[in-house]
C-alpha cells in the first residue's frame, strides 16, 4: 500500500471525513500545503503524546493544571460542572462565566456501566472542598442521562456520604435554564422546551 | 497558546474544515482515539516527506516511478493526459482503463503565468517517445482552460516542434465524451452539455 494511500484511510479517522473527503485532503496537502501537512503532523503527535487530565478539573491539558485551573484571576466563588471539554470551550468562547470548570467526561449511564466513580466524583468532592464555592452550577447536557446526572450530583453536594468531608455550609446548587434559544421561534419550539420556558419565566422590574 | 489550540487551529490546514469541525476532530481524537490521532501525524509526515513525482507520468508517488507506471501488464498503447492526481484515481476507482496515464499538473492558464513548460510538456514529449501508444487519450476537464490545453497538446502531438523527436507515426490523438452524465436528467442538463451530446451521438448496431 503506497503511502498516500495510507495516508487516505489514516485521514478517516477523524470524525465525519469518508474516503472522498480523505483523498481531497491528501491531494490538496500533498499537492499544496506540505509545510502545513508538516506542522499538523507534528502538533498533531505532540499532542497526542501529552495532553492528560487536568489534576483539578479534568479538563484537557498538557500541562498538571489546565489554564483555567492555573487562572488565578477567574471568580473562585463559582464552580460550573460540564459533560465534557467541548463544554467548557462551548461557554468559554461565549465568555460571560468568569468561575472554574469541572469535567465529569460523560453522564451517568447504567447501561453503559458508567458510574459515579467513572465521573470523578471523588476529585469533584475534593475540588468543592478545596475550592469552597458559594455556588455549584450543574451544566450538564439536558437529556434524560443529563438530567438524572445532575440530580445525582446535586443530591451528593447537599448530603456528602463521607461525614469527614462535611463542611460546615454545602454550596448552594443551581441548574442552567432551559428556554427558547435565542433566534429561536416560539412556533417551532418543541412542547418540553416551551414547558421549560414557562417553568422558569422571571419578573420583569 | 496551548497544544489543544494549536492542534485545532493545525487541523484547519485541511480544505473544507473551520474552526468548530478543527475543534471537535481535536478533541474526538485526545478524548477516543489517541492511537489513530498517533498513526496519523506518523504517515502524514512521512507522506509529506517522502511523496514526489513519478519520473515518468508525474504523478504522486514515494518511489522512483509510480504504481501504475511499475505495472508492465498494463496496456502499453493507450496513454491518458489528466490534469490532476485525482483525476488518475476517478479513472483508476471507475476501472475500465488499463493504459497509463500522464499527469499535467495544472492546466494551461496565461493569466496565471501557467505556460506549456509547467506542464512537463517535455517530459510529455520523452513519454510518448518512450511509451510509443497508439491513442493519446485527452482527458482534461471540460473547461475553457481544460479544453485549450486539450487543443495545444492535440497540435503539438501531431506536429512535434523538434525534428530529432519526429517519430514515422505519430500516435492517434482523442478526447474524452462529453454529453448527459449516466444518473443525470435530459430536463435538467445545461444546453452546452446537451449541445455535446447530440454533436457526439453513435450509431446504435
Amino acid at each position: 500500500m503506497s503511502v498516500i494511500d495510507r495516508l487516505i484511510t489514516a485521514l478517516q479517522v477523524l470524525p465525519g471525513i469518508g474516503p472522498k473527503s480523505a483523498q481531497r485532503m491528501a491531494l490538496y496537502l500533498l499537492q499544496r500545503n506540505r509545510e502545513g501537512g508538516t506542522s499538523l503532523s507534528r502538533v498533531l503527535e505532540e499532542a497526542m503524546l501529552n495532553v492528560r487530565q487536568c489534576d483539578k478539573c479534568r479538563n484537557l491539558t498538557e500541562q498538571d493544571l489546565c489554564t483555567i485551573c492555573r487562572d488565578p484571576a477567574r471568580d473562585t466563588s463559582l464552580l460550573c460542572i460540564v459533560e465534557s471539554p467541548a463544554d467548557v470551550l462551548a461557554f468559554e468562547q461565549a465568555g460571560g462565566f468568569r468561575g472554574y470548570y469541572f469535567v465529569l467526561h460523560g453522564k451517568l449511564s447504567p447501561l453503559d456501566g458508567i458510574g459515579p466513580e467513572a465521573l470523578g466524583m471523588d476529585q469533584l468532592a475534593v475540588r468543592i472542598r478545596d475550592l469552597c464555592p458559594e455556588e455549584v452550577v450543574l451544566a450538564t447536557n439536558p437529556t434524560v442521562e443529563g438530567e438524572a446526572t445532575a440530580h445525582y450530583i446535586a443530591q451528593s453536594i447537599k448530603q456528602p456520604r463521607d461525614a469527614t468531608n462535611h463542611v460546615e455550609s454545602t454550596p448552594k446548587v443551581s441548574r442552567i435554564a432551559h428556554g427558547v434559544p435565542l433566534g429561536g421561534e416560539i412556533e417551532y419550539t418543541d412542547g418540553g422546551t416551551l414547558t421549560h420556558a414557562l417553568q422558569g419565566r422571571r419578573d420583569i422590574n
